[in-house]
């Protein structure tokens, strides 16, 4: 017997993961048994996605295997660059991504996922985003350089320059911590394409398309509109009680798991207050009002800070434009998904829930000339 | 308190929906008050479309007015094009249409679904699917005709001719039967995509990965190899009881849901003996010889003919190339997708379970430099 509707599937458990577990009580994101703050500051994402798919931290050798794997994976295929550029120059960014990830994943034949296609895939990432981002500015694409790293090539190939290594470095760090976040609806999307014996590409389109919504992935420009809006600390205090006047939200605040600060927030706002003292002079005045206002309405609630409201600061100061901001979280959180999707591909079976019918009850239809 | 883990989310209800019942105690499928077998026959797509779409069959005049948007959304954007006649020619046809749609989908910023991208969205899939084939045969696409229906435009550009009328009948009840089925993978991805907030060419590019999965929608072509790899009626039984003994699968049988014979297999059958009775006398004496074998296996479990295996013989008959039998499955279901993804868009509620993290107890990471 089907149980009950739930809404959203609150609660229910969908997947076991190895992956990364989200321990919200405490406040806790684990990667395969490593705790983020450890992993943040002192790894690479190439580390952090060889744990992903291998297991295992890497060794050294491991590791240059993976990074000249990566490197021999980042250019895009013709059809890709011509589609790339028949897309109009005001595109979304996000809706760029979803199709050159389709037309990169074009075969003759259905391919069960691979760790070759996992990092095929999150390589290119860097490169579709880089590419159109040139192209829509009348810019020449930018080739990767072999010599650089995933945060570095993507940075140069933006900027056709090498960026400071402060940059590189911050850039490093917030793919690290946005990489894998346990059951969020990007990554349920692509496990359950993958259930049903998909491809890697179809996991990673639908999971860009779930990320692309804003109730998941789409808010950290908005947080920057919102800082924009709100324009200096003195004004925070003002600007907010009169928002919520108006029942407007918060942009960057409220999780539905942690009932303690986002561990990814604290990273990324320490980063800020180094990277874009600007950025972080407004934001965290506006964070404690906002703290303070939501905690006067909801006492009962937990802090509520996520990982979108740091990002923006951090982002901005990496010099990437505002919407390249949901783009680049698929650039990290790609890692998470194909390893997801690999998980999910050995465990062969359908993800297929029911739903509760209640529509009318059966009647005869009517005839077309009879109605009228 | 999460749950236990639910493999494959079996019997949780994970939607609402007015928009189709899949009563599998009483092998009945209702599309909002309706049972199939009611409107297989004597509706057009359209009409079913009109009712996923507006909650109701449509009158002559919204009728008119509905195949009057289809007629003026059914061309591809410049962009579309460009792209699809860059795709190699030996493209899966499935990842033709998940890349062509994505590009048809392009935006330059994030667009609630509407009813106007369910037309546009259907109104297109059978023009990317028939210029693809053109193409891939060196044959320039052909233009939609205003005054051809749905099914009939299908096959006029796939063929460059005008089809006879009763396989425009044929395809039409085809289009009709797999429009909606309750809450499949390929829905439930639409609906997660939608839940949040994501736009429609999102949720309908992740549907057409999850189609693609030969656990859903990915199996009819193999209806027709298997009975090809048999041959003729009377080796049917000797080569089905070898083949178990390999334990190798009978495509087109078994289904989650229905506990006695699909309804959309009983109509399908009855098409299949009228339109292709070389296939018919094959698959006939396939099913019978498929049912007594799986009842001598398993005689606790019902009945399993699925709707993809009799599919095979109608599309076969419609002289649709194998390759297409996938995609023109979508070409059908992308109607019930852009119904669920307009329901769930009114719900505003982010489908996101939980899992179970099942992988290693914390423990501090070895740097780099010490891992040998």
């Amino acid at each position: 017997m089907p149980s009950e509707y739930v809404p959203g599937l609150e609660g229910i458990v969908a997947a076991q993961t190895e992956i990364s577990l989200v321990d919200g009580a405490n406040g806790r994101l684990v990667y395969r048994g490593y705790v983020i703050a450890d992993l943040a500051e002192n790894m690479s994402f190439e580390e952090v996605a060889h744990l992903f798919w291998f297991g295992s931290l890497p060794t050294r050798a491991e590791l240059d295997g993976l990074a000249a794997q990566l490197s021999g994976s980042r250019l895009l295929t013709n059809a890709a660059l011509t589609a790339l550029t028949a897309l109009p120059k005001d595109s979304d960014p996000m809706d760029v991504l979803r199709s050159i990830v389709s037309v990169q994943g074009v075969t003759p034949h259905l391919e069960k996922p691979t760790l070759g296609h996992a990092i095929h895939a999150t390589a290119s990432f860097p490169t579709v985003l880089a590419a159109f981002h040139r192209l829509r500015q009348g810019l020449e694409p930018v080739k990767p350089r072999a010599d650089l790293g995933h945060a570095a090539n993507y940075l140069y190939m933006l900027n056709g320059k090498e960026a400071a290594p402060e940059l590189v470095h911050a850039l490093n760090t917030y793919l690290v911590l946005l990489a894998d976040h346990g059951m969020n609806a990007s990554t349920f999307t692509a496990r359950v394409i993958a259930s049903t014996d998909s491809d890697l590409a179809s996991c990673l389109v639908g999971a860009i398309g779930a990320l692309k919504g804003p109730a998941h992935g789409g808010a950290p420009s908005a947080v920057l509109e919102q800082l924009e809006q709100i324009g200096t600390p003195e004004n925070a205090e003002h600007w907010m009680r009169e928002a919520r006047k108006h029942k407007e939200r918060f942009m960057g605040f409220g999780h539905r798991v942690y009932r303690t600060y986002d561990p990814r927030a604290r990273i990324l706002k320490a980063m800020c207050e180094r990277l874009n003292p600007k950025f972080y002079a407004l934001a965290s005045k506006v964070e404690e009002t906002a703290l303070t206002i939501l905690h006067e309405e909801h006492p009962e609630r937990p802090q509520a800070t996520n990982v979108e409201f740091y990002s923006a600061g951090v982002l901005q100061a990496i010099g990437l434009p505002k919407d390249l901001f949901p783009p680049t979280f698929a650039v990290s959180r790609v890692a998470g998904w194909s390893a997801h999707v690999l998980e999910q591909a050995g465990h062969n079976r359908l993800i297929r829930p029911q739903s509760e019918y209640i529509g009318p009850e059966p009647r005869k239809p009517v005839p077309l000339a009879e109605r009228g």
